[in-house]
């Protein structure tokens, strides 16, 4: 399963660096693959696992803030042995015929 | 804490009603308040219990398919009594001085 | 099409009733159908119109705030005539043979 | 402007990677910086061209599959200089002291 994680605290500072780095560190302590962009962080792994990793960045952020807003997109393959978080841009890559910028 | 679930499966027909019901029967059956939209279901209820219900759902939706797209937007505030589902409408009506479609 | 926007102030006050209702003025005199609910506004209508109001909602939150995060969900399918706002919910209850709480 | 734009056909194939890929040619030639995920695709640049271009990708979906559903999250903030795309990894990389999968 992948799933693309984003946390938000609401009613704090503009700057949200401080934030979203203690959700990432939980992320990265997970041992579940990842890699992190400019609006989440796409994390790959066990479904359960995956699900746990969630609702465990979703209530640290709650520990810092009074209010969170979390969005999650989830997707999964039955019997998918392939890495996802790999594969899926070099798939995109190979059907372009060019590398792209990741 | 209130959540918003959208559950679709990937590779099946164009006309996805049937699908989406069994995920909303889930829903309807968990005993957590709800409202169905027309491109979710927002739920109310304690942390854990929406947790647990968003990955019923997704996983019911992967016995049906074999892959499998959820999105969920999650909003939680500390020590929140009231509820959600009712009154962030009526906030905004309040605010703005008229009733709203709903 | 049908859209559900979804529009926050980042770095403003917790309570965001005030914010969120300037938005939806904007919704509710665009002239397209919508129907609101405790996490976005679905909207619906000719495909032009809606991109165009989102960009609205976006930007009337950006005067409002100094850093905005907007969520958007589209969903279209060619030479549709139903009204999705009414019909995809009665799709689901129709196949549920109950009814929903909407 | 950033934001993250993911489109999906429904009622097509399991293998998505054919329409990705037509839709990711349109972010590539748009001369607009961009990164692609496993997930979506984070693109950056003037509010005005962002939009056009969100619109183009479900536009050219929509061209190629009867049904489309597209995701959109979006973060501007007023008078902004800063490459986003670039910046804002390392801003949560240098809160951390360690660098991050990317």
């Amino acid at each position: 399963m992948i799933a693309e994680i984003s946390v938000f605290p609401i009613g704090k500072e503009i700057n949200l660096a401080s934030y979203i780095a203690k959700i990432v560190k939980i992320i990265d302590e997970s041992g579940l693959d990842y890699k992190i962009n400019a609006m989440g962080t796409v994390v790959e792994g066990d479904s359960n696992r995956v699900f746990d990793l969630i609702k465990s960045c979703h209530n640290k952020m709650l520990d810092l803030s009074e209010r969170v807003y979390t969005i999650v997109k989830i997707e999964e393959k039955k019997d998918r042995k392939a890495k996802v978080l790999e594969h899926a841009v070099h798939a995109v890559e190979k059907e372009l015929g060019k590398s792209l910028k990741k």
